[in-house]
């Protein structure tokens, strides 16, 4: 294919992956695609690593990151060191956990942990310096309009930015911020996403930016059928996240995987429990205990809800792993409604073949129905 | 266009308008396309009037009707008088309407009207006897599996039956049934719906029913950009109900017009308010009020809800229209988030028409995107 964002970005098929894992990016770059490596969890040094190791893998092919730097959180402006940030977790919180987990047959830790606060501080603009020390082909941010300093440093370095939206006011004060590319991210997405649906945003986006910068679609896209309905509708490539979970490649807890494969797509719920953000996840009785309109408790803000529930979420994963029943009925990881497409642990690589082969089969059908 | 749908139900181009104004199925049908009308509200012999107006207007051109026939409600078997069922409104319930409506300078009725349960008997019955005796083309049931009497009707009558699923379990449950044309519609659709959205709902029907019968998208669908999309997907064609809602023949109230033009996509909710099944609509104070998240009250199970809402609801459209301020808050009616993308009042057959351009244009642009 040799569409305009497929010259713009070198590459043979626009499909970007977004994935937290290197090998994933690495694997869709070198098959053709975009890999997009999501960088917020690291530190400086780390992401350097990481960057530097799919520079070897993917010799000069494009590649970019992602970065969470929300323009709205708790303690925002305060400078707060994250032990201060912790603090502001109120102690019935800590006692809902624990109960949570006892409930589930899970002993509390003696100590909670509160996780750190990632990107609250400055951490967002240094991973951003590391990045674009590397031969990095886009930045992307996650949530909200992206920082100055990520618009500036895009501008300086010649590398375009990307952000993501759920709603097309969003997407029309994104363009007007200098952003170089929209991610429209329907609510079926995993992770953080709005109400409206992919096939609703898709030309409602398009049409609010009037072409001014090429649109990717996201949320739900699992196959290539998906893509090229998208494709059809204006769009100028998808941008996926869920389907890359269950690869060979993915650094998903085993137990997850098991699940994943075995979900439907009603599955999955838009729940604030783990992030404090409505964030589409799989179902289970940790959502559960966050819902806010039954017996559940109501969460925090970002990012102190992430900082109560991340550490618990990764002993839960450990325990369900090892087959702990209460813990697998409570593990919960980010994944769209696609999950009920996805039904295979396959390469990454595959996935990209596959997705090619299918979004041609798709074109062919449409082209029929108006041919015949 | 000559696809098999096209060939099978013999129009021109394989969309599908589900509409309860005679002149909007007339309007879609005489453009090429298959009008579907909402028999449920009427009497035997009100729909009997009104088929036989659409027979004059069509002149033997192929459409449909659509009557709904839960498979659960409550007094089910029991042949309850409509006064019966009415009684087991609570009187809490009554007054909590007042209430709502004296919040909004609104008096209340001497003696709340509790509307009637339409359906609930062997109305159903009735209505499909009435149609049989028309040319109508396709059955369809909005809710859940057909009756048998309707997949019986339509054996004898050699009449294609339709039914809507918002999963694909449901789906798969249809064809089993005897269903020959499945509605798959997402959770952006207008009305009663699930929580899957039509871009993932669309190939996970495909995929789970085999081909065992066409399946035509809906949801969220109010342009041929979208409809295109769902065929590139797989889909037949497309089921639209939203769209028809602001054409010039609809019998729209005029106040839920205004607010319709002006809504975007996130002006819409899945609530229960109107019927007790969840069932998307405008945002309004009305259904702020049965909200289950917040102070909203619990709504009652079908039919009940819809004997308490209607009558109120009626009353308030026709305040809202005089101008009524309070009644202008509450007023809301049943549509999808396409209601995002309809922005201007036309005529049906230049929604049509419209349709059936933007469908060839979003063919080309994906037909271009694999040529180049």
């Amino acid at each position: 294919m040799k569409t305009p964002i497929c010259e713009q970005y070198g590459i043979d098929f626009p499909l970007f992956a977004f994935s937290h894992c290197r090998d994933v990016v690495a694997a869709v770059t070198n098959a053709g695609g975009f890999g997009v490596l999501g960088g917020a969890a690291y530190t400086p040094e780390l992401l350097d690593q990481q960057l530097s190791w799919i520079d070897d893998q993917v010799k000069g092919k494009p590649y970019g990151i992602d970065i969470i730097v929300p323009a709205k959180f708790e303690g925002k402006g305060e400078n707060l060191s994250g032990r201060q940030l912790a603090d502001r977790i109120p102690d019935d919180y800590k006692t809902f956990i624990a109960e949570l987990l006892a409930q589930h047959d899970i002993e509390p830790d003696e100590t909670p942990r509160m996780g750190s606060a990632m990107l609250a501080g400055s951490a967002g603009e240094q991973l951003l310096e590391v990045a674009v020390a590397h031969p990095i082909k886009l930045m992307a941010n996650a949530l909200g309009v992206p920082p100055d300093y990520m618009i500036k440093s895009g501008k300086d370095n010649g590398i375009p930015v990307a952000a993501l939206v759920g709603a097309k006011e969003h997407a029309v004060k994104q363009v007007t911020h200098g952003v170089d590319l929209i991610v429209a991210q329907g609510t079926e997405a995993g992770g953080h996403c709005g109400e409206v649906s992919t096939l609703v945003l898709i030309p409602e986006v398009i049409e609010a930016i009037d072409n001014a910068v090429p649109v990717l679609a996201a949320g739900g896209i699992v196959t290539g059928r998906q893509m090229a309905g998208c494709v059809a509708m204006g769009a100028a490539g998808a941008w996926t996240g869920s389907v890359w979970l269950t690869t060979d490649e993915a650094e998903t807890a085993p137990h997850t995987v098991k699940k994943m494969l075995a979900a439907t797509s009603r599955d999955t719920i838009r729940s604030t429990g783990r992030t404090g953000k409505p964030a589409r996840q799989l179902v289970s009785d940790w959502t559960d205990a966050w819902r806010p309109n039954e017996s559940g408790h109501a969460t925090l803000p970002l990012p102190l809800q992430s900082m109560l529930a991340e550490p618990t979420l990764r002993r839960i994963d450990n325990l369900a792993n090892s087959g702990h029943p209460g813990a697998q009925a409570l593990a919960t990881y980010f994944v769209g409604q696609g999950v009920g497409l996805m039904n295979k642990v396959k390469p990454a690589r595959d996935v990209v073949f596959e997705f090619v082969q299918d979004y041609i089969a798709a074109a062919e059908r449409l082209g029929a129905s108006v041919r015949d």
